[in-house]
């Protein structure tokens, strides 16, 4: 099950794609943040955005697309940004005839690391050792677009509709190495791009 | 200056399309109220406003795109529900190169009426006199879109870049009465497909 997960953002927005088996393993297919700069219009930084999404979707051809759902925050720009972009990604798999699942992050949290209330730390740190990643996806955007791409297989497709929610899971999850070069490469090349803000949250320096 | 207004929802998104012309003259082209069932999923959902956008656009060609700028409010999934069909919509604009501008209900309330803090009464009642039609366009969706679409050519385009607020501009604006046909059918229609909700709102019945 190929699975395109999107972590809405107008400024950032990470997109995962990950492969997950029946058997539960997952493996990086591609990572990205996609921007849009901040003195844009904002008509054409959603037209930006959604121009990178629709080449990943293009690319990659998933069968299922994971968006975080956004609750309300104190910053209610953010929050209008956020949810315009949902809806702008949601229009596109819509328009491919894909089915869209919306994860709380807590929901996310519970389904990678076990714990409903881990940090960006716990989950960055379990989704890289879930796909087998040396270091963990940066900036945070990526390694939640990919957790919620990995939270939506395990929750439904990859264990047959069933929401799974233990750890325990993620001993079931371990590539072959031989598959990180070209997904480190992808990674990396977000990592890259990046204007890494706030805390330095890499754990394997 | 042919502009179109979108007061955007999930549930019921109001469209209207004005040609206003240098004297401020305002004449409506098209009112439609497009739905989206709550039954089906949110994709779907955002894909029928959207399909229905698109195929306005296509039909009038507006030169403008006039939006309700959206604030906090209590009901949060509203505010989702809206900011999405909001982003859609902006996104449907920059793809046909359209410039888009946001507007608040107060600027727009005051553009229309002289005062930011009329009611939807006092604006449904306004919008029909400027445009020459005998009774307000119903549901309030209706009505809001084409007041957002006159407010933004007044503010901008219909005079020079300049803002207007002062409702004597109004006095300026009476269509000729045989222009009224088409434009009572169109809206019309948008009100006998509309489920009105709460107090009766109509004027003229």
């Amino acid at each position: 099950m190929r699975v395109l997960g999107v972590d809405p953002g107008l400024t950032r927005c990470g997109v995962g794609v990950v492969d997950v088996e029946p058997n539960r393993k997952a493996t990086l297919v591609d990572v990205v943040v996609l921007r849009s700069p901040a003195d844009l219009p904002i008509e054409r930084r959603l037209a930006r955005i959604a121009d990178g999404l629709e080449a990943i979707f293009e690319e990659h051809r998933p069968q299922a697309v994971a968006l975080e759902r956004v609750f309300a925050r104190s910053d209610v720009s953010t929050i209008m940004g956020t949810a315009q972009i949902s809806g702008v990604a949601m229009l596109i798999a819509a328009r491919r005839a894909l089915p869209v699942a919306l994860h709380t992050p807590s929901e996310v949290k519970a389904a990678i690391t076990g714990y409903g209330r881990a940090d960006k730390k716990q989950v960055g740190a379990m989704i890289a050792r879930i796909l087998g990643l040396d270091a963990v996806p940066k900036p945070a955007d990526a390694a939640d677009a990919l957790a919620l791409a990995v939270c939506h297989a395990w929750r439904t497709g990859g264990v047959g509709g069933q929401a799974v929610t233990d750890a325990s899971a993620t001993s079931m999850s371990a590539p072959a190495p031989g598959s990180l070069t070209p997904a480190q490469r992808a990674w990396l090349a977000a990592e890259r791009s990046a204007a890494v803000s706030g805390a330095a949250r890499r754990l394997n320096p």
